[in-house]
């Protein structure tokens, strides 16, 4: 195992570099690397295949992370920094103690990744906790890859990264700005979430076919030029007294009606 | 419509109060009045026939306002505030413009509410973002009551309101400490979500009678001593690479195969 680095300044660039990573997000968006926070997706990232170059630990609490701190690769430097340094480099009030710099890696959106599997595309869906939970729950359900359309929440926010709980490691992610390329290459049908009453009841839906499911924003929607592409708009039906769900909760329950119609299919002892 | 009040410094006696209600807990919890943030909650709210004792709008955007300012009844105060005063109000970063004062009322939790009816209790939800989305789908999914175990986020936080779209104006909710009497006196079955192994499949269960269901915390799951209560253990088929759902994405698939059994059931084309 590599020697212990020790960083005691806020002024570090390392540190400053973090800093400035966790706090703006154009600068995110041009840099090659990410910053993964707590041992729970460190772990995600390292059983992924992921190669930190980096992991800061604030010092005292070294021993807590061994398992994580000797999984770690001979390349990647491993940095004792004091509690002061560490609360510079933690973007979570309740700081876990560990950090690490990761060289970035897109996962590659090829038509052969996506063979045979459901596409998910968000159009406007801000609230950077929403598209970490959908993130996880497409992976969960075993989506191709997830598309996030104008007005999304950055996928590498800290507060994305945290709710997706590893997604990122497993599951190919792409911001786009025109799904028109998308639409044109699809291969099953196209399915659209909506409150307007003519939409079709999910649970009346084949969904054993892959398909593109589009999900809008908390109010507004799917825009209409990409509902205009839509074979079908679809709504959840709900006995209850609310107009409609949180974004991430339709997105669950639609993927795994799918998931359920596949069991279902393959004779799994699933009740209709 | 009665005429308007003016408040123009935030040491008034009733700003104080609001600002000390969005920041402390406690403080909250010994009020019996709420406050909500924006016309969607507040039109929510006077459609299911709270009444709010005061409405505040910050000065200039009365006429954006004029729709929900007619439904307001005549006993309700309307105060014209500074933009400065407003934004000591609000407790959301891009202030809305309009924040009321209600009478907090809590819907019965009687066994008459509650007969034929699914119930949720949660145990240790402290995301006051998961435990609004819960509320908001448990209200969707026509759950009969939601009720908060140790540990889960109070569920009357500014946070918590915001997330839950309504759902307080719908559905019973009560924080409890100890669940016996629930367990006691439940009819149906009562199912727990765990990642164990030996856990019945979603998709096996027969979820047309009315049911308890336990969810819990990230991490640390429904404790030991609920799980002892539990008919089955429950697991999500997940043919993605990932452990598990975010807890309200799993509240969300459960409650709604529940609801689409019962439309299956009701034979209302619905696809097995």
């Amino acid at each position: 195992m590599s020697s212990w680095q020790e960083i005691r300044s806020r002024d570090n660039p390392q540190v400053r570099a973090i800093r400035r990573w966790l706090n703006e997000a154009s600068f995110r968006r041009r840099e090659p690397w990410l910053v993964l926070e707590g041992d729970h997706l460190l772990t995600a990232a390292l059983q992924a295949g992921w190669m930190p170059e980096a992991v800061f630990v604030e010092e005292g609490r070294e021993a807590r992370f061994a398992a994580v701190l000797e999984a770690l690769p001979p390349t990647c430097a491993r940095v004792r920094v004091s509690a002061p340094v560490f609360r510079a480099l933690a973007a979570t009030e309740t700081p876990s103690g560990i950090v690490a710099r990761f060289a970035r890696r897109m996962l590659a959106l090829t038509p052969e990744v996506l063979a045979g599997r459901d596409l998910v595309l968000l159009d406007g869906v801000q609230e950077p906790g929403n598209v970490g939970a959908i993130l996880r729950t497409a992976a969960a359900a075993g989506v191709g890859a997830v598309l996030l359309g104008p007005g999304c929440a950055d996928h590498w926010a800290p507060k994305v990264l945290r709710a997706a709980m590893g997604a990122h490691f497993v599951l190919p992610i792409a911001a786009i700005d025109d799904p028109e390329p998308w639409f044109a290459a699809r291969r099953g049908r196209v399915f659209a979430t909506a409150l307007a009453e003519k939409a079709v009841p999910l649970y009346a839906l084949g969904l054993k076919a892959p398909a593109l499911w589009l999900f809008g924003a908390e109010g507004a929607g799917v825009r209409p030029e990409w509902l205009a592409v839509a074979d079908a708009c679809v709504r959840i039906p709900m006995p209850g007294a609310m107009e409609s769900l949180n974004v991430a909760a339709a997105v669950a329950v639609c993927l795994f009606e799918a998931v359920r119609q596949r069991l279902c299919q393959a004779k799994k002892g699933v009740v209709s």
